[in-house]
């Protein structure tokens, strides 16, 4: 985002390095100038590919919602179906991707609904929200990567937004995407 | 999360050792067992004290919003006031202060209206939404932390919820924050 709005400075980037390589992000630093002030300062984030994550929705009216267990909040955590976007490939196409691989169900179509930074002080990607409609049940099944193990439940538009108003959902992109999905869907 | 809903086998946790220091958070990595394959792997989470953020309301109905650059996506992003809650802090205390600091605007008091891990697979915290109603400019001003430059911006909220429509809101945790507006407020 640029013109108008630029009334603060943009800092300027002086270096960025790898400092720790996990699976499938890593953590970079960058040093960054403050150009009025010439104060200098190290910023560290997550460099990761784009993500895609699918609200799925039935002829009945139900959500796709997936269970499983996160590491880093070390629980189960219900949210919807998603993953990394590969190089190249289209977010819609790598939501209903993901949608078929984490829970079997198929949709001849999605759409874009909205796109969002996870967590711009900390992330450089972006996570994209697919609406698919009148998803079924496919033939092919499941297709989980290593170490997914997925718990799939379908559940009628009215209780998810009840489990949002109660914090039972448990993945702010969740929360993002049932955001989009009331706004644009 | 566990009982009735538990058919997935928790992972067993062996280890947890510090990777990569940061400012406000480092980078752990746990290692875990599947107990039911003995399959084990690595996996690397961001250690972080929890978040709040503010959904603040003028007596006019509008919302108070704020854009600051974020070194994550070396880019300028609309989102809500909010920051790390200090330790013992309580969350809307913490709310109410970060919306003091970074915008002047104080609230008599507010409420907690949803709590979500902003990302269970690489944080292990919570952040935590407040509702601050009938927010006025305070007599203080801002008290910006090291780093800071923000714009403040009083956007009745029919607008912010086109900007959320229109992906111009860059963080999605003002997203969720909305939706916990809708939902609670």
């Amino acid at each position: 985002m640029s013109g108008p709005e630029d009334e603060l400075p943009r800092w300027e980037l002086l270096s960025d390095e790898l400092s720790f390589q996990a699976r499938v992000w890593d953590l970079r630093t960058r040093r960054y100038r403050q150009p009025l002030t010439g104060q200098e300062g190290d910023f560290y984030y997550l460099n990761s590919s784009d993500w895609a994550i699918v609200v799925a929705r039935t002829k009945a009216g139900e959500l796709v919602m997936i269970r499983q267990f996160r590491w880093g909040v070390d629980d189960f955590t219900w949210e919807f179906p998603g993953g990394v976007i590969d190089e190249g490939e289209d977010p819609v196409v790598a939501g209903l991707r993901e949608l078929q691989e984490e829970t079997g169900y198929v949709a001849q179509s999605g759409r874009l609904i909205g796109s969002c930074s996870p967590n711009p002080a900390i992330l450089n990607n972006k996570c994209h929200v697919i609406f698919a409609d009148q998803v079924e049940l496919g033939e092919t099944g499941t297709d989980w990567d290593e170490h997914e193990e997925i718990e799939v439940r379908i559940i009628p538009e009215a209780e998810v937004m009840d489990w949002a108003r109660n914090n039972r959902i448990g993945h702010a992109l969740a929360m993002m995407g049932l955001l989009y999905y009331q706004l644009n869907k």
